[in-house]
């Protein structure tokens, strides 16, 4: 079943406890969440721990969030923790990542893990971004900077619910235009969004934190649509 | 289970019927096998095919011996065949190749397929390669050759069975030696061959084909260890 969560997208952690069941075989927390941007916070990760079941979060936006469960790898034999070289490095397009799991649940991964390694171009790729973490993380701090500044042109907008954001993303409600209309005609003016027609978030679109110009794109756009 | 296989590797056709039962999900083919090298017949997977199961043929070494049951997708609903770019166009190492399946087992495979999809600079690699797939093909024809000449050399040696081999490898059975020690004592040379320490093959090492001066200074060097 899908992590309930309550209007903010916060995780019910009553109603996760109260679905747990001799069956329950995994918990999945994105943290922070995505497309929210949300993050939910660590005693509430710590209470899911208590419950015994495997919990597994998942921190591909942790550069940017800079909140991490890790150090508690090893007090709990139930955490794993799955980052990825995706979003701070760039490396997306290169299928790259790792995960941190206690020493059983590590030994049962590789019994069941494909015989193929990650590719030869993700290893260099990854030798390279590691040599270069300062520079990176320099851009990630960036764009962080960026983040906010497009969180506070975006709270401008009368028509638009921004909610916060620990990501490299920022999630908002629609509140007079259709936001799958809203996804349609940015993309007509080359502006890529990211719209979900799912439930509850039907009327929500997802920005992508850009540079300093595509923000100010942004804006000038979603001005010229809804004012 | 295991695919039945007689003394030369070559599928036991009756052995594989008698032991599909109600239960047998899939029947996979190697083809040509792995490691020994040798083609099974198109009428034994025809003949596989009308038992109505599910038959993947994995033809990762397709372009080294250019039989291929290829023409039968669409003729039968259970036939699946595999094929990669990491043999003949040497990208092993980007992990990309490509399934042709019946257009409802298609359906299906796109259902449960993860997310993601292959890895950029598989892309590209790709797309370079069939640009270039006159010069990729002359070089498996080159192979070809050498792989005969090598087959030939290692027929010499008194101590080898080399079985017959349609892939890019020559699998023998060492007579003399001990195929573990032998596999040692090649390394210890710089010549790394592959040695599988399994039941029936533990006698066996799988020799790669390289080039002309590859071959030479295996034979000199097999001389050199078992005369």
């Amino acid at each position: 079943m899908e992590i309930p969560r309550d209007d903010n997208f916060n995780i019910d952690i009553a109603k996760v406890k109260a679905a747990i069941t001799p069956k329950t075989k995994i918990i999945f927390v994105t943290n922070p969440n995505n497309p929210t941007g949300n993050l939910t916070p660590q005693k509430d990760i710590v209470t899911l721990l208590d419950t015994g079941v495997p919990v597994v979060v998942d921190e591909a936006y942790y550069e940017f969030s800079r909140q991490t469960i890790m150090p508690l790898i090893g007090k709990y034999e139930n955490l794993i923790v799955l980052r990825t070289f995706s979003k701070w490095a760039g490396l997306a397009g290169l299928r790259v990542g790792y995960g941190v799991f206690p020493e059983a649940i590590a030994d049962f991964i590789l019994r069941i893990k494909i015989p193929y390694n990650v590719n030869v171009a993700a290893q260099v790729a990854v030798g390279e971004s590691l040599r270069d973490v300062d520079y990176l993380l320099a851009s990630v701090q960036k764009l962080i900077a960026e983040r906010e500044r497009l969180a506070a042109q975006l709270q401008k907008i009368s028509w638009l619910r921004v909610y916060p954001t620990q990501s490299n993303f920022i999630f908002c409600r629609v509140q007079n235009i259709n936001a799958k209309d809203l996804h349609k005609q940015l993309q007509m003016k080359g502006i890529l969004v990211r719209y979900f027609d799912q439930p509850r978030i039907q009327d929500c679109i997802r920005f992508s934190v850009g540079k300093p110009e595509h923000t100010d794109a942004l804006i000038k756009t979603l001005r010229e649509i809804g004012g």
